[in-house]
């Protein structure tokens, strides 16, 4: 499971109606104290929160860990350093085929790409957005409000710089803008892999296994976050409680769930069903068999392509699901029916009328524009008719010329000051780049847009010329030098005049297309998300009046406690174990991936107690993003680490069903088998307490 | 556009409301006269259809074409032939990239697997079947039923031998069952490919531009047929009008479409879109991306790849389409408001609710059975988990050796003594069988297989193993020797003990799936197929007395004739003219594929008209199938050549909408610019009467 993060849909506020069972992803501030000890009989209070808080990392390529050792050691998944193991491997040393162990600290291995963040302080700031706000028309606010989101972070930031503490500072919307928030963080850019099993244990049962329970997957990895070059001190931190929990027990998660769409009007959610997830679908199940055929053609181009094809693996499953959960007409009935109910309510009283009266309509009359807009709006703005690296480069270097000329309040999100620092960290990234597979992937995206913008988009004539995918493909990737970091710093630093002498194509590319993808994003700003924002705010009003305020928002990517006990559920008639045990791991294996034990764990099969639980289920309410989450207990100790959620789970993007919808963890058993009697790593076994 | 064969969906009949415009695909024994001339002013009478209808051709791969000359000519589409150059070519001389033409008969090169039938008799047997179901189960009713209509069959075949004109007996149910019929042909099983213009040109914008007009393709192809190794006499053909028909003439379509569904129920329509459709296109979307890349490894793999991706590419725009059309909730709220009106016709007669007062509620539940079975279904009976030319041989093999030793009428469909020799023929070819793309496709299927059922399936885990997707298809692919014709004559000559005997492994995957598949059939005859057409059969009797008899049955591959006009559109407020030219065919050449001209056009352009009509478009009601169809005049004289419909055209599987809906057709100006200034063909241009 994997934070759905390249498109976000508008996220909104939660169910007007009860909640059913374990439901619920909570902020801290708004943990449901009463409900919890009612259901579960477990008092949290601040001394049980507070610690939990700080000790919960949000990795910020999507996913999330927790500090397990006072010497800065994370744990997460394996999936979730996959990526920095893919980077740090190459044709003859291929840490996702064989592993990742450091044996001693010189040894760990720099994640360029990653970040750790620890949430240290939340601040509500409604009040100052609502009064810069207050009197402006739907896309003036729009602008008026990002504009006074970018100040209140920069004060924020200035203000922590000052005190000797630099901190990350972000706006964050709940309740689909009903709240305005800055979330404060402390952040690790010096981030490095200590260990990684190898990706046949960690992954076991591949794509087929994924989002299926029974499990029996090591999906760990520890990262360590440094600061000026050495281990962080991290005296807040998690113990394991190695013999995890009973079932029936309570638990909780802590994480950083990705996005939900639980609170979308039914207009929103038909254009998902109708629009965007068939376009997503089709497009992607065809780049899935262009990776899969690529990496037949060598073994090290399967090597190169592995870490991208196991991402559109699961979001391939994902969306699947979702399309499946929109297509099923009672759902859809059912938010009809809580919709018109709210409404209702809405129209009956005079002031909510005011407020929220013609709200869906407004969201209607947005998707309707978006349903037109989508096709162009995603393959020149989003991205995906350039579906590289090198491209994905050329557009920050040229975006950033014309974007740092201007005041910061007036720039693109992404390219204020709080966030250069993150571009520049990309630009300096020296992970590979592979110039075949760049090409696999672009002409895929040029072949693709051409299709679905046609052949005679004036924009689509000027990028082909006379060249076919393949042929424009190969010029662009052969021709850049936007390989190599020095050259990607010197054109950011040169600016615009840098940008406009260079002859490099791909930036040439980048600030061709770059008018009418400002032009798409200026509409669909203008003209769906302002609107939509606006209305969703007014409905978010509508429904606090109306129900209250015992609710929690949709996933935002931001820091969540979710309760729950460990269960397992009954599909079709069969009862489903909440535990899977070690022996089950041996006669599943086949001596073929995925299904493929490493040797390693083949040869450790005689000392090992097949007993032993390896995964499993809980009730907890999670999404994509909670990946690497701890699970915690009553006493706040760690009995599980969240890696995915059965099948059922994926139609938790738009509600939840504690009957079927079920978390999947890794139990510390496993982790403890592998740590001391499976790889040599005892001293990580001690760092993490195993007595 | 290709006839969607592969599977077919219950068929139907007529709307139940009023005809939109030119709408409708009329069986030769009710075409609509009065209908005709009220709209056209063309009187249709017995001297004008006669003719006609012995004139146009079925081709078996699933086209319609027309003879043109005494000697047996056949014209279809370029798209129509490629199956057949593509077997006639090797990685030294490629058919589809340099075109073919046969100077001398001799030179005509045979197609193995193409078949082409005229029809020379229709026989209505609706009393026969009626008489002989009677009072039986649904279940009882579809097994007696399909022994009759093989009865049937045989008796019409054996008479026609008997009087020395053999004739190929097809049963075809109409208006859902409301009727059945003998279709009577006469079959050519020796056909020879003439003619064939480059791809480039046929296919001129390629898969960009497919569904698309404006459009410049020549998409034609010349056959013949013989008889006993000389071309057949055909005394009646049609002739060609050269200048073709003006804007606004009336014109018609006679030909062969395959499959439209305009009479599914709303449950059917439903499970269409929320099963079916999603679950094809997710996989043939991967199967595009695969070929597409394993094409690149080399010009020859490339070459290989092409007849199947251009098939594939084809009908995923169709389903892409199709699945756009049943989100359309308009569309669907108009057939549920269609059906409940006749729903309520239906109970407020007494006697029609005792024959149709819940066939409504047993298609339903019919459905609900197919939504659990279409995933097995298909890959193992359908055979997409096995999607490889060996495969089907052995399933063919195994299947025959079966059921040979079971008395005629006992047979599954396709194993009939009417059958047999299309079995025969198909096992005799000598098509070249690549082993590397058949790996290519084994693996795809063997993949999604594992994914679909799961790799816990025990027939999943019996044909794997312990082996991996790419390796099972090596095995079995490099084992098996079904790739030599004559070994699959002797394995299906020696019938069920050969193939008890033979070690060859993929007959052993055919037997091992076999039960299964054929349990899977069992249970999708006896709970979906034979329950639903049942219900269909009392819904179209229920239609028959409300509605009357002047209406169209759903597309079945038999003979229609469409009427409409010459007429252009206006899309999003810009008209369409009905006319392209050959100038913007130069003007739009970029010299890479899907836009290159062939160096023969680059050549020639000096000396051509530019003014000349390339293609145009028609308000008649076509849909795959129609491929290759003859558009004629009032005065029966050719004056299009269809190939293909725009976009709209493709929602025309549920509905007609004249406002949109355009065939497209190829102008004989193009044809003749090309066999006269393009080709060295005057030889043919003679034999197609061009003066």
């Amino acid at each position: 499971m994997r934070r759905l993060a390249w498109f976000v849909a508008a996220a909104t506020t939660a169910f007007g109606v009860s909640l059913a069972g374990d439901e619920g992803m909570w902020t801290f501030d708004n943990v449901p104290r009463e409900l919890i000890k009612a259901r579960l009989g477990v008092e949290v209070g601040d001394a049980w929160l507070d610690p939990l808080r700080s000790s919960v990392v949000r990795l910020e390529s999507g996913c999330t860990g927790s500090l397990v050792s006072g010497e800065g050691l994370v744990l997460t998944n394996h999936h979730c350093v996959q990526t920095c193991a893919a980077q740090n491997s190459s044709a003859t040393d291929d840490l996702m085929a064989k592993g990742f162990l450091a044996g001693t600290r010189a040894e760990e291995r720099r994640c360029q790409d990653e970040q750790v963040s620890v949430l240290v302080g939340m601040e509500q700031v409604t009040a100052q957005v609502v009064k810069a706000t207050s009197g402006l028309s739907a896309a003036e606010a729009n602008a008026r409000r990002r504009q006074e989101l970018t100040r209140l972070e920069q004060a924020c930031e200035d203000q922590a710089r000052g005190s000797g503490t630099p901190l990350k500072c972000e706006a964050v919307a709940l309740y689909e803008g009903g709240q305005h928030w800055l979330y404060k963080y402390r952040r690790y850019a010096d981030v490095r892999l200590v260990f990684a099993p190898e990706e046949d244990v960690a992954a076991f049962g591949g794509d087929p296994d994924n989002f299926q329970f029974p499990r029996w997957c090591l999906d760990m990895g520890l990262l360590r976050v440094y600061e000026n070059g050495t281990p962080a001190s991290t005296p807040t931190h998690l113990q394991v409680a190695w013999d995890g929990a009973p079932d029936g027990a309570p638990v909780f998660v802590a994480g950083h769930p990705g996005s939900t769409d639980r609170q979308l009007t039914v207009a929103e959610l038909q254009a998902q069903r109708d629009v965007f997830l068939p376009f997503w679908l089709i497009r992607f199940s065809e780049l899935r068999g262009r990776l899969i055929q690529y990496g037949k053609t060598s073994p090290e181009a399967a090597r190169i392509a592995q870490d991208l094809l196991d991402g559109i693996e699961n979001s391939l499953k994902v969306r699947r699901q979702e399309m499946a959960a929109l297509l099923d007409d009672s759902l859809m009935a059912r938010k009809t029916r809580e919709e018109a109910e709210l409404r209702e309510r809405v129209m009956a009283d005079a002031g909510l009328r005011a407020v929220a009266g013609d709200a869906w309509d407004q969201i209607a009359t947005a998707r309707r524009t978006w349903r037109d807009l989508v096709v162009p709006y995603v393959f020149l703005e989003v991205g995906h008719g350039f579906y590289s690296e090198l491209f994905a480069h050329a557009r920050h270097i040229v975006r950033a010329a014309d974007e740092r000329a201007k005041p910061n309040t007036d720039r693109l999100r992404g390219f204020t000051d709080a966030q250069l620092p993150q571009v520049e960290q990309t630009l300096r990234a020296a992970t590979p780049i592979y110039p075949e597979f760049e090409q696999v992937r672009l002409s895929w995206s040029l072949e693709r847009m051409r299709e679905w913008l046609g052949p005679d988009d004036p924009l689509v004539r000027r990028v082909f010329g006379s060249d076919s995918p393949d042929r424009l493909a190969r010029r662009l990737v052969e021709g850049t030098r936007l390989a190599d970091p020095a050259v990607r710093l010197a054109l950011y630093e040169g600016g615009a005049a840098a940008v406009a002498a260079t002859d490099d194509p791909m930036i040439q590319l980048a600030r061709a297309v770059d008018p009418r993808a400002r032009e798409l994003r200026a509409k669909y700003e203008a003209e769906v998300e302002g609107p939509s924002e606006r209305a969703h705010e007014a409905i978010a009003a509508a429904r606090f009046a109306v129900y209250g305020t015992t609710r929690y928002p949709d996933a935002t990517f931001t820091l969540r406690l979710s309760y729950g006990t460990v269960r397992g559920w009954t599909e079709r008639g069969q009862p489903v174990d909440p535990f899977t045990r070690l022996a089950r791991l041996y006669e599943r294996a086949t001596g073929a991936p995925p299904f493929l034990l490493p040797p390693r764990w083949v040869e450790a099969k005689p000392r090992l107690d097949l007993s032993a639980r390896a995964n499993f289920v809980t009730t907890n309410d999670i999404v994509g993003g909670n990946s690497g989450s701890p699970m915690v207990d009553a006493t706040g100790r760690i009995v599980g680490l969240v890696f995915d959620g059965n099948i059922h789970s994926i139609a938790g993007s738009y509600w939840f069903d504690e009957t079927l919808n079920r978390t999947v963890a890794v139990h510390p058993d496993f982790i403890r088998v592998a740590l001391t009697q499976v790889y040599p790593a005892t001293h990580l076994a001690r760092e993490l307490g195993v007595k």
